[in-house]
């Protein structure tokens, strides 16, 4: 790595956030916090449903704003950075991107599962075609090979991404991981497209994967203000800024000003801490979606068996989103397993 | 590193973790800690005041329990770990010792800066004599060269420690600062001296240096519950039981107890969080003492100057503790130039 390589920061607390806080900013909300954002050197503003365009709804948790109001705060007071919006295919259609577009959203990040960039194809394409910066989001990139990540961003990157992210969607990477993959990519793709990194912090670790990840060759990493997001949160801006600098990698980021807004603005926002705690470690220890947590942790309490264990043993079978049928059939088994034990 | 590195952990959930608590924690909070901790695979258990043996004073803060009392009681329920006792010399005293042996302490940490081991030997020599395992603590590691610390480890272990750590008490290293550091002890010391290493998260890198320290050859690694410690905290103890195991090094932690002990045991005996904020990533980016907050505060606000720039530049000025005086001289320095820069 040269002594001054340049990255760029995506920040997601407006969206990633979005989940610890059950996707209720308000528009006062998002304004102080794009604003805060925007001065701060970030050079994309990701602001969103948790769950992207379209995500509001009763099965994904109702947004306290509509889509149009929350993009459109987020929207008006950003100068600087590119306001940038998320879309899972299936849950946020072409028409929402549309609109988002409408709003004033200037990059779209298209998100799959890490084996199924093929359904990215018309949404990539339709953003390029609209003038969008276009990423290509490879979620729970830790459950498949790098060869078969490059052949997923080799889609993605055919269908008009300019840039791919590395997933780490449970937090579940350890450093090896981010790196084989990141090189995998870097070497893979063609020069003109970028590789990106999205950490979570269930193992402790997402400031030093992201580091590595930049040592690898990522040039786009995924922050968000003191860790706000998903599980264990994300890498929190304000540390990854001072590391960078302690390491001589240029963000272009504010220290101070992130430190100041993670903690004046953010902080006081949160509805729990963001934290390391027994079920968001289990999530990166086992290796599994947020989404089966609940689930399996009312199949273990039904057949009395320790709800981690069957996290790890969901996350041993690489049960992916839909499989959710597996959490009982894996409780039962469990049980009868420690019936036998006791016998 | 071989596939199955075997490692030790000792616990400072009751010592370091006192400084987070204000030395708050009642007799009956420490047996239940100890309890806890001695059923999950640690090694050693330290348990003392935060500033170590006589340290509960006006000056480093009065221990809600005597020293007798607290120590008593964390030696009378751990049966399967070694009790162990911090001492600085200058604070603690060869007969505070003395009493702590009497107490049922069996091992000692004498703990000094990392350029002073030299005030180290009586303390060790007499530990030896009493029959106590030794360790060396080399305080704030971060700013000396490999080669100083090499020496200083040198002498501890020529005054009989039977272990040396390397103490990043600011957390303010990255981790090749860590593993140059480490390499160079095991490299230069005598096989029969362990090395260990002692993380602070101030960066967020705690998990990450302490992986770090062990492939470099570290066998002794300090954790505490949830990190309970100074500044932002320790390496806490079940994420490092989370990716040992993950990565294959024994420690012999029983992850789910160790989990379930920071939930229910120590997050609901916290006075704040254990977070990464401005005050503590601050001491970590600049990598000065914890002490030396509050005065460059004061100083700060009477010369109307970011408190930040004043630690920081402490930081590069290289000040130690008895060097107080300089924080007002560096205030007054950042005062005359932030005028000259206004004219």
């Amino acid at each position: 790595m040269a002594e001054q390589t340049k990255i760029s920061v995506t920040d997601v607390t407006l969206r990633d956030g979005m989940h610890a806080v059950r996707h209720q900013f308000s528009v006062e909300d998002v304004k102080e916090i794009a604003s805060a954002l925007d001065q701060m050197g970030v050079s994309h503003i990701e602001a969103t449903h948790g769950d992207g365009l379209g995500g509001s709804s009763l099965q994904y948790g109702l947004g306290k704003e509509t889509e149009e109001d929350f993009l459109k705060a987020a929207c008006s007071v950003i100068k600087n950075a590119k306001p940038t919006a998320l879309l899972l295919p299936g849950i946020g259609t072409v028409d929402d991107m549309k609109r988002a577009a409408e709003y004033g959203i200037k990059a779209i990040r298209v998100a799959t599962h890490c084996t199924e960039a093929d359904i990215s194809e018309q949404h990539i394409g339709e953003a390029r075609k609209m003038g969008l910066e276009t990423v290509g989001f490879l979620m729970m990139s830790h459950m498949v090979s790098p060869d078969i990540l490059v052949e997923e961003a080799k889609k993605m990157a055919s269908y008009g991404a300019q840039t791919v992210y590395i997933v780490d969607s449970a937090g579940a990477m350890m450093m090896e991981q981010v790196r084989e993959r990141i090189s995998a990519l870097v070497g893979a793709l063609d020069s003109s497209v970028e590789v990106g990194f999205h950490a979570h912090n269930n193992l402790g670790l997402s400031i030093a994967n992201s580091l590595a990840a930049v040592e690898e060759g990522a040039t786009r990493i995924d922050c968000s203000l003191a860790g706000l997001g998903a599980g264990a949160g994300n890498t929190p801006l304000e540390v990854f800024a001072a590391v960078t600098e302690k390491r001589g990698i240029r963000t272009g980021l504010d220290l101070y000003k992130a430190m100041d807004a993670a903690d004046d603005i953010v902080r006081p926002k949160m509805h729990r801490p963001i934290q390391v705690d027994r079920l968001s470690l289990t999530m990166g220890y086992a290796g599994v979606y947020s989404s089966f947590l609940l689930h399996a942790f009312r199949a273990a309490e039904m057949f009395k068996v320790d709800p981690r264990d069957v996290l790890v043993e969901l996350g041993k079978r690489k049960v992916v989103g839909g499989q959710e049928d597996m959490i009982v059939d894996v409780a039962v088994e469990l049980e009868q397993k420690q019936q036998a034990l006791q016998k």
